[in-house]
């Protein structure tokens, strides 16, 4: 408990020095946000805020685990979780990149994007599936069972991973929104796997204490870039740094198994991929009509004329309240 | 821990189905905010916004607790917290219940505030110097030891329920503000005190179990009061918010001796209260200079040109990082 909140505290601090030294840097680089196209009219005076800041947490949410768990046995668990965090990270990184050094608002093509994120799922979900300390069987929430999914394991958790990614990238969108939210689903895991831990000796085997570990250091890192990144930011995380919340929160799921609790705690990135994938389909399906004023759906409230804090502070405190009942369900 | 959590939500639940049945309530009432004078003139926007909405996480940190504590016997501490909260509460309802019908922006004068604070607070600090569960001696945060401060626990604690009232009814400037950094005080309190808990049986002696509780209802509660005063406000809580925050904050410190905790988790209190002290003093002493551009300091910052939002930001963060080194002290 002394160590979760040390790794706290020092995730925090490392992500509130970085962000003085990080923002001027990508400012010179002129890693400013091209705005896309599609997005609401009135983001277009977003255009020149720095992206890319997710640097800022990525950094510490990669080191600041790996420190604080000196003297313990860390075992493989938190090993794959940040592999998987480092994996998507640097697609994210890479997206980013080109879609600054080639000045387009889309980066990679939806397909170079969807190549590399499918081939480590599939290689991270391979791992969890012979690993005997994950293996094939899923955690229930509040009926206390587990479901073992035998070889459909491995399709489901490539959907998992590829689609938690992907629907963390959809929900940042305004300012602070993926930051706040996800800084709660981090700290909610770091509880739930608290909850795990108990009774473990991680000098002998702290698997599960380790992943703790890192959940905490990602709560304290995003709360860290908040102070860069709520309204009005200063600062985007780019698809470096939803990647790296969405590879992290899936990753320490797969290896928690716990999987079953991001349709819980991760609402609101579901939400934002079925209303984007209902609109697509829709109006396709009707050759122009439109069912949300924009996708995903904080867009559409955004347009519905409430403003961007309050959409977040309904998206925050739902997600809180959401992260308090699957607290629930696994006690 | 289920009971803490379920407390947390319907709290939560309470405050949000409040919400749209006070807010046009007030505004029927003409509880409009009538704008300090000598705000920052980017306030006068606010003029004609609800206040006293404070009632509607009031009434959930009254009521939901002691529901919530059903089968357990509830002691003497919780009670006495709630007596705290509803007493100096009252007082904050007068207040603005007399701003308002005298359409005058200052309420009640100094003097008659005071008074009431000053026996509400004497009555209490007698009350809990007489109990055997409380007794003259504090804990020390980090020391792990005690203070025991004889006769003088009485004028002590009168200082720091007073100040404690009139600090949170100070940080209550911007939109969230006071709201934010409270919620966070609660959980942490809710936190420190179900460490304190540990290995007491509820249904022979809850006295800590409950104050826990009602811990976790302010924090559920004002999280659902944000749904409505978060930036850009819908309404504002009111003297009747701030004392009842203040009260329930000093009146939980008091009950389980940990009022050291306050400089440090209410520091964001703290600063409030002593720029506008150094600030008037200053201002006599020189006949006119200021050291701030307005106290309390918050408007400082806005005076500066920094957004109100990253002001409110920066506050909860470091109320958060002030309250994880608390958690720190007390383990």
């Amino acid at each position: 408990m002394q160590r979760l909140i040390v790794t706290v505290i020092i995730a925090f601090l490392a992500a509130i020095a970085l962000g003085p030294v990080v923002i001027p840097w990508l400012k010179r680089m002129k890693f400013g946000q091209t705005i896309y196209d599609l997005g609401p009219k009135s983001h277009l005076k977003k255009q020149g805020i720095p992206t890319m800041g997710g640097i800022i947490f990525a950094l510490p949410i990669l080191i600041v685990p790996v420190i604080m768990s000196y003297g313990y046995q860390r075992g493989r668990l938190m090993w794959l979780a940040l592999i998987c965090t480092l994996g998507f990270g640097a697609v994210g990184f890479v997206d980013d990149f080109i879609k600054v050094k080639l000045k387009r608002s889309l980066g990679l093509t939806p397909i170079q994007k969807l190549i590399p994120q499918i081939i480590i799922s599939l290689a991270l979900a391979l791992w969890a599936y012979f690993d005997p300390q994950i293996g094939s069987a899923l955690r229930v929430p509040f009926s206390g069972g587990e479901w073992n999914l035998g070889w459909f394991f491995i399709p489901a958790m490539v959907f998992v991973l590829v689609g938690t990614v992907n629907s963390a990238n959809l929900l940042d969108g305004l300012d602070g929104l993926l930051a706040s939210c996800s800084l709660i689903d981090f700290a909610t895991m770091a509880l739930v796997v608290m909850a795990l831990a108990v009774g473990e000796d991680p000098r002998q085997d702290g698997s599960l204490t380790c992943v703790m570990l890192l959940c905490g250091a990602a709560a304290g890192a995003l709360m860290g870039f908040l102070r860069f990144n709520a309204y009005p930011a200063g600062v985007f995380m780019g698809d470096v740094g939803s990647f790296t919340i969405g590879g992290l929160l899936a990753g320490v799921c797969l290896v928690t198994r716990f999987s079953l609790l991001l349709p819980i705690i991760a609402l609101a990135m579901v939400l934002s991929s079925l209303s984007d994938i209902i609109q697509v389909t829709y109006f396709k399906a009707t050759h122009g009509k439109r069912i949300f004023r924009m996708a995903p759906l904080h867009h559409h409230f955004e347009l519905g004329g409430m403003p961007e804090t309050r959409i977040v502070s309904m998206y925050t405190i739902g997600t809180a309240l959401l992260c308090l009942v699957a607290l629930l369900g696994v006690n």
